[in-house]
């Protein structure tokens, strides 16, 4: 991704909301600068890490200012508002918090449709006003409508995530060179998108973009793998349990959904790599995996027993990797180190 | 359930593994002895924090050997098993171990099917021979079955679980007087079943069995509730939250997967009481809960208001506990502490 950034001549700002350790945040952004995080937590152990130039990419709330501004006090924060009512909140720090408007070129969530051009015009307008409190940097979006529906998921999938990706880039655009129209005091502003899937295709029309800030691509998934934003062997992260039983037609793994995630049913929560590549997982309880075959088989007693290893890459790695207190890390298939992601909220 | 058990004059061997915490295991065992666990880590977790008699609630493999002997070494556990080979991996320990053979009444998971007495047999004869090493003690069963489908849910839900607790009473009974006439020098055989829906409905043949080992009644849930085993007013385990952006036909709150889970898509995930129980919880991302109304409403922006409280009973309270590092814990409306539950295997 670092390399797709420096074509694109963009920054990038890696979100590390899928580990959230320190090590692979050093992997991802080299410079320990520049990234994004999803909660106060995150925040405040990147900082503590030594990471700079971090953005809080969740609507900021009253309830968060405290914390938020102990952090600022010695980091470089960027805030996501959404509302005019958001300027009063950060109203009351000393230190000047660099302000995104969080808009949306389709997915649903909590960015403003781009297509909102007074509301969004209503917003920096205040925005402006309070020079001594809040610099205005740009607008952020998060193009998680590329993560397709389930039936979409196709051979045209590469075609429909680009087209995306150009829409998104035209409509970011636009506004861009409207609101820099209407508010000619305004510095330049930044534009940027971000999804793993987005960017697993991306156009030259990125080159338009400041900046991109993907997150899953730390370790991928398997859902990852259906969108075509990666091969299996791509996947660097894998719950790995034992078989505890054997049955004529299934067997049981110590792994159930505290260590594999309920996420995405229709993927069968994800693949089974071993004991056997041709195995799917067909139910959880907290902590027993059910494991079918696919194919036919005769008994599963003469070819499985207990013990026997388990290697599952997780449907959605976000998910699984936030269940689990420490990651073992491997390289060239050697156990490195036992890293440990932060936690809660 | 502690009146329940006392009514039926069976024993109550609580299962720790909802809520993993010191606190709420002695209000389930007020005398801190006879509870269930799910992993090593709730093992080595409640025997530090003082709780003696402990099942291992999972089929015992060589891998988990060494931490289990070391507990062992300072308390009483019980193993479960379900072949003739765990008794050898059980064999190198100094001190014997308490031994019950996992059945299953119904529930497909890693309970030796009740009907195959002839693979029961086989496994109770090694341990008979072992008297060394281990105390065979009875029959372990989970009658995961009463939790039914989602469509058998209905008014008859009662009956269907009162005649399955039945079932699974002549089912385990029949099975321990065969043991007893084929193994005459074995010691009385204790039986065992235990699910919150089955011990939501007991039916007076439970007098029959030894010991219930239900777990999720110390929180309940949304499912739960569905099933009948409680009332809303019974479940005592919430996500609180805050709403972070209000749009026309949704609302954003700062509560996503990660503090929700994905368990029962079908149950919408959990049950929202405020701020407004005409809501459900339409989709979710990583931090983020989309809310609607259930009903047909103007405009969602007249009515709520970012940093409105949100309160949410989940789905399934196992799943959504276990994504959380504290627990609050309140006492007729009044804050008392924050608890911290265990983590990890």
């Amino acid at each position: 991704m670092i390399e797709t950034a420096k074509e694109l001549e963009v920054y990038l700002r890696p979100h590390m909301k899928t580990h959230k350790t320190l090590e692979i945040g050093e992997m991802m952004a080299p410079s320990k600068s520049k990234i994004s995080v999803s909660t106060l937590a995150e925040l405040e152990f990147f900082a503590d890490g030594g990471f700079d130039d971090i953005l809080l990419a969740i609507p900021i709330t009253k309830d968060k200012l405290t914390r938020l501004k102990f952090v600022h006090e010695r980091k470089n924060i960027s805030i996501l508002i959404n509302t005019v009512e958001a300027i009063d909140i950060l109203d009351s720090s000393d230190r000047p918090f660099n302000v995104l408007i969080e808009v949306s070129t389709g997915y649903e969530r909590t960015g403003i449709y781009v297509e909102e051009y007074q509301k969004i015009a209503k917003i920096l307008e205040k925005l402006l006003a309070s020079p001594n409190r809040l610099t205005f940097k740009g607008l952020y979006n998060h193009c998680g409508h590329t993560y397709l529906g389930e039936k979409e998921r196709d051979e045209t999938k590469r075609t429909k995530i680009e087209a995306m990706n150009r829409e998104t880039v035209s409509k970011l655009v636009e506004l861009r060179d409207y609101l820099e129209r209407q508010f000619e005091s305004s510095a330049p502003i930044f534009i940027g998108t971000g999804s793993t899937p987005g960017c697993g295709y991306p156009v030259d029309e990125f080159k338009q973009l400041d900046e991109l800030h993907p997150g899953n691509y730390c370790f991928y998934d398997y859902c990852q793998e259906t969108l075509g934003s990666c091969r299996t062997t791509d996947i660097a992260a894998f719950v790995l349990s034992r078989v505890n039983s054997v049955f004529e037609d299934y067997i049981v793994i110590d792994a159930g959904f505290l260590a594999i995630s309920k996420d995405s049913p229709e993927l069968n929560f994800g693949k089974v790599l071993a004991p056997n590549d041709d195995m799917f997982i067909t139910g959880m309880s907290q902590e027993a995996g059910k494991l079918k075959m696919k194919s036919e088989e005769t008994d599963l007693r003469t070819r499985f027993k207990v013990g026997d290893y388990v290697k599952i890459a997780p449907a959605h790695s976000c998910f699984t990797a936030a269940l689990h207190p420490e990651f073992a890390l491997f390289e060239n298939g050697k156990f490195i180190k036992k890293i440990s992601p932060c936690r809660g909220w």
